[in-house]
């Protein structure tokens, strides 16, 4: 499948939200609606104007069927090594085991050493099973626990 | 004990590196050398002119005995929620098991709090059994793992 990749428009934001609702979790916790509630708008911005952060889009022809945020942290540890970090990976239902979510993560992995980074890395839920597998598949190792606090 | 919280100088980072280097892990991967590699101080402006990092010293009276940084990072998932990473967390041999690092992530809650965020997050390092304990006292919870591949 010819897929391409670019940074997210603010154009691209109804398609995004979509797929984050659309999803085991998602659907628990977004808010998929017309119109698109503030706060995603809000966040958008603020990820669009922070040059350590990337909202990254694959297109496939002029449709977006996949999502993934990128950030860079500049650290202290590992003698002051930048990190990259992958979070909100989501596939659109109608690409589903087409590739997509790989093609997405090779994307970063590439895009992480443009950087300058020494490590890339991701939590994912332990709910999604499925998932760990799949970037055990890319390379990635379960050597941490993720912990979270609700605040 | 009497410990105060302030952001990090560069006058600080001296004692920074000693403890990142003086830790079970931190012995293997970095380098305390007069003078300091260039690395951690590049780093150190890079965190400083980030408006979304903060690296924070615990102090008691003038000496530094613990280190930890913050990062704040906008997200469109939890429909455009901010989140806080706590990141590098470390305290002197000199006041270990004094409580200087539970007093170190209750700042940071305070912290991610007053900066808007949904939820505060961290890894853990699985070689680090008491690590995970800690947290869990504090009120996290380990609903994911933690994957990096490193570049």
């Amino acid at each position: 499948m010819d897929i391409h990749f670019r940074l997210a428009t603010e154009g691209d934001l109804d398609s995004i939200v979509y797929m984050l609702a659309d999803d085991v979790l998602g659907s628990k916790r977004e808010k998929y609606e017309q119109p698109l509630p503030e706060s995603y708008i809000n966040a958008f911005h603020s990820i669009k104007s922070d040059p350590n952060n990337e909202l990254i889009v694959a297109c496939k022809e002029e449709t977006v069927v996949g999502v993934q945020q990128l950030t860079f942290t500049p650290y202290l540890t590992h003698q002051g090594g930048w990190r990259a970090t992958v979070e909100g990976v989501r596939t659109a239902a109608s690409v589903r085991g087409q590739g997509v979510g790989s093609e997405l993560i090779i994307w970063a992995i590439n895009r992480a050493k443009q950087r300058g980074c020494h490590v890339i890395q991701l939590t994912t839920d332990k709910e999604r099973s499925d998932a760990l597998r799949f970037y055990e598949r890319l390379g990635f190792e379960a050597t941490h626990e993720g912990l979270k606090l609700k605040l």
